[in-house]
Parts: structure tokens; sequence; C-alpha cells
């Protein structure tokens, strides 16, 4: 028998990244897109159009799964409210399966990432894994009891929009939290440090970068600090100590097996994931440390795509 | 038939409340012990003489629950850690089973609670419930699709020892943690701001009783807030500001239909619960806030013991 193909779209809140996949798990074609201030409309249409661009390319799809960044109410299909896109209030699954005129499946980006990871990932035989995906924000999704967890309206699990900071910063966006972890802690929030030490020291390479008229975001951080830049490294640290604390009251919560750390800020790697490490293994209780494992996504900013290929997979069973 | 009876122990940082429990969720006697620095030994001593208090009044008792303030591995009833009694290490389930000569059951306390609460307290019919009990420190409780969720070795679900503060104080007792929700809600926090209170404002009623040489605790500080003293009553806001930040996250994570507020803290009721519910109205996902009820727990400071009793009840079915 052929294997059974599917397209899984994941957007964030900056890009959506697209492709056929099959069911060995294999990426046939990829499509990318920037949202750059689409309009609903637009979003709408940019959505349809990556799922053509690669149905063209692999006709034999037989359905279609969306993660993306927004309040979900899983069971009806509907996106109900975004702090990144224009979604709020839209029958996603119901209005892209008439476009398209195949099933459709919705979930959170963070929701369809977990399950990529649980099934084949980082988190593969764990029954309690959490997973956190730094991007333009925090996209969180839970493996609890070997299965995904949604809560009461499908609308879980928004952990980005827990207070670490009591009184501390608005939320970015349209989240009307004060203080939250992803207000502290995201790809945007190390182009922010970066740019603040860019400004603090103009002779660093951030300096010299930011002088020349560079963009200083979280992936010019990130490749200097790989490239051995001493101030580089010293905002990933600060970021990956906030994440650690933050990781502190998921794993006191859950007791989990696993912590997977994905999203694009992952790249950082070790520059970030070991100063998480080591303010987990200070500060949260003894006994949920033992045997936890904090481990950079399998399927690296991938895993939200892959996730959404495993949901229409798993419906087509 | 005769209703069937068990007894349901609660241990907390401070007090023991203990009874027989039947199938009606009836309490039939209690009793009460205090800690007071008591050793292992002398803890499990109290523990003991506390069930065999109440089995003399009723010796038809066919089991018995115990709720602890502590990390329980579920499945072993082993007591691995606690920051509130001296029961490390102790195989609580097999120790106290050989000295009662009756089936035993050992959770966490705020597990305990959240089982009562939702058979058949404030959380009934819901299959998605949060509970935070605020006593000595923080318990919680989480009701997940329908059930007591525990985490990989059955230790969870430690809500209080989540960062609420980034960099905050350290957490009292025995968690390493800093910042802790526990660190800056809790009844003995509502004590502490009262001590605050009563030092800076010695014509206070709570001035009044710290030179009358009172101890100003969390009971006395409710005690004269529902009184209508001011002062007091900012101290309660105050805590239930700090609570209601903690419980954005709660809410953005679980998506929950009713979140339970327990333990002798909330013997503030809506003094501490409506600041709380004004925070999470202002500052959580407003999808996330729709339909959510935040009550205080149907059987009060007994929801651990009723919990207890109820996980030896069901584990004659």
């Amino acid at each position: 028998m052929p294997p059974r193909r599917v397209i899984g779209i994941d957007a964030g809140g900056t890009k959506l990244l697209g492709g056929v996949v099959d069911d060995q798990m294999v990426v046939h074609h990829r499509v990318r897109r920037t949202w750059r201030g689409a309009d609903r409309q637009e979003t709408l249409d940019i959505f349809t159009d990556a799922v053509e661009e690669v149905r063209a390319a692999s006709p034999d799809v037989e359905a279609i799964g969306f993660g993306v960044p927004a309040l979900v109410e899983w069971d009806a299909g509907v996106s109900r409210w975004s702090n990144h896109l224009p979604l709020d209030g839209v029958p996603f699954r119901d209005l892209m399966s008439e476009r398209l005129g195949l099933p459709v499946l919705v979930d959170n980006d963070g929701n369809a990432s977990i399950l990529a990871e649980a099934r084949n990932g980082a988190a593969a035989g764990a029954r309690h894994a959490v997973m956190i995906s730094l991007g333009t924000g925090i996209g969180g999704g839970l493996w609890l009891n070997g299965a995904v967890y949604r809560g009461a309206k499908g609308m879980g699990a928004e952990m980005g929009h827990a207070v670490l900071k009591l009184h501390g910063p608005e939320c970015p966006g349209g989240c009307p939290g004060i203080g939250c972890f992803e207000a502290l802690v995201s790809g945007n929030e190390i182009g922010r440090e970066g740019r603040r030490v860019a400004e603090a020291n103009p002779d660093s390479a951030l300096g010299q970068r930011l002088a020349a008229g560079q963009e200083i975001d979280g992936g010019i951080v990130t490749e200097l600090a790989h490239a051995g830049d001493e101030l580089c490294r010293e905002v990933l640290a600060l970021i990956g100590e906030r994440l650690g604390f933050g990781l502190v009251g998921l794993v006191n919560t859950f007791n989990p097996e696993v912590i997977v750390i994905g999203g694009g800020a992952a790249r950082g790697g070790d520059l970030i994931l070991e100063p998480a490490r080591s303010v987990i293994a200070a500060h949260a209780l003894p006994p949920m440390v033992e045997g936890l494992r904090v481990l950079p996504a399998h399927y690296g900013d991938e895993a939200g795509m892959i996730g959404a290929a495993l949901m229409a997979l798993e419906s087509l069973a």
C-alpha cells in the first residue's frame, strides 16, 4: 500500500511553515510564508495559497491539519482569539474545509507541537511531558496521561500566559496580562535584550551590526552567540535563566518525565537550555527533578508542522 | 444495608483533622491534633493516635485514607518529601497499614481536597477544575478530564511552588524555590502582612491586639476583617489580588470550568475571592474567563478530610 499523505501547516506569530507529510513522517514538499501585517481576509488567503502550492506537488493528500497561534475551541474547530493573527471568532475548520474540499483539523500550534514530539520526537515513550516553544511569543502544549490536554472548551494550554513576574511588564500583543512568562521569555525577548546590549556596547559585535543598520533580532543574537561572542552568550543565558524559573512551576505542577523546548529560539541550544536546567536543579522540588529530562525539540522548528500533519493522519485512521 | 464507614485524616502543615465518614458523606466523629514541632516518630504516633481515637467510637470502619502535606509517590504509597512535616522517605501506606491493621490509602492533601470538591462539592459536575488551598502554605489539586491528576511518579500537582515573582523572596520551609506562589499567598502570609500593618499602625485594632501580646495570625486578621476593620480588609484584598495573579496562569493553562479556593484562609470568603476574581477578569485571556466560576470550597477546611475518606471509600468498591 502506498503511504498516505496529508498536509501539515504550522502558523506562528511571524510566519507559516507547511509541508506534505506521509504516514512515515517523511516531509515531501515544504512551503513558507510570512504574514507582514495581513488582515483577516489576506491571512486566510495566505493559508489557502500555501496549501494549494504544496498540494499541486502532491495531489494525493487526503486531509489537512493546521496549527494556529490562537485559542481554538477544539470540538468546534473555531479560532476564538489570537494575539498574533487576526483570527478572532473564525470558524476555521469549516471555512478551510469548504475552501479546500478536504477534511480539515485545526488546533493550537503548541498542541500540534507536543503531539509530534510525544508521538515520535523528544518525548517519545513519555506519558507526561510539557512542551514550551519559544518563537514570537511562547507556545505551549501538555501531554498528560498519554494524550494532548485541551481543557473544558479545548482552549488549553496557554502556559506562556502564566504570571512569572508579579506586577511585571505588560504582555505584548493583545494579551491583557502583566508579567506573563511570554513577556519575559521568547524569541522576540532575545532580540529586545540584544538591542539593549548593542546600544550599551557600541564596539561589540552586536553594536557594530546595529550601527551598520542591521535589525537586531533573536536570530542574529543566537548566531553570534554560537560563534563565541560573549555578550550574546550572556543574553541567551539571561533568557535561559528566566526560562528555567518559568519551568520550575511546570515541573512542580506536572511532575513530567520530559520537558521539550522548541520554536525558533531553541536554536540557541545548550546556551539557553543549560542555564534553564541549572535553575530547575537549584529551585524545583528535589524529588520532581530526579530523572527529569529537559531536551530540545527533536523536530526543531518543524514540530508544529509535523504535529499538524499527525492530527490529520490520525483522523484518517 | 448499613452505610459503609471509613476514616479520613487530613494533615496540614500545622494541624491534623480526622473523622469517621460514611458513604453518604456524613461525618460521625471528629478528631483534631496539632504538630508543635513533633519529630518523625512523634508525628507518626500522632497519626496513629488520632485514628485510634475515632476508631474507638466507630469500630466498624473498613479502611483509612490519609491526605498529607508531602510529595507522595501514589503507586508506592511513599511520602517522598515534605516541607511541612518530617515525612521524607516514609513508606507511609505500608507502615500505617501494618500499625492499624486496615487497608490504607495515602495521597497529597491537595489531591484529596480536589477529589472531595469534584465528586460532591463546589466543582461537582465539572470535568476540569483546579483547587488551591490556602493554609500554612498552598496546597493544590487538579481535576483534569474527570480524574485527579498526579503526574509521572504521582507527585503532582504542587502549584504552590510555581514562580509568581521572578527573583522574589525565598519560599518558607524546605522548598528551594524563590518567589513561589506559596511564598506570597497563604494563610501564614496573611498573618505576616497583618503583623506589618499592626506594627505600622499601633492605634489600629490589629495594633492594639499586638500591644496586648496577642499573636497576629491569619485567623485574627480574617476575624477583624469580617467585623469591618478597614486595615484588615486591605490585608485580605492584597492577598486576594496576589492570589488572582497566581490563578491567571492556572486559568490560561487549564481552561477550567471551576476554580475552588479552600483551606483555612478561605474563611476570608469574598474579602479574598472578589479581588482575585477582579484580577482574573482583567488579566486572563478573555475567552478563558467566559463561564469560569471561582468558588469557595463547599467542604471548607474539611475538604481534605472528606477527600481522604473518599479515597478510602472508592478503594472498597
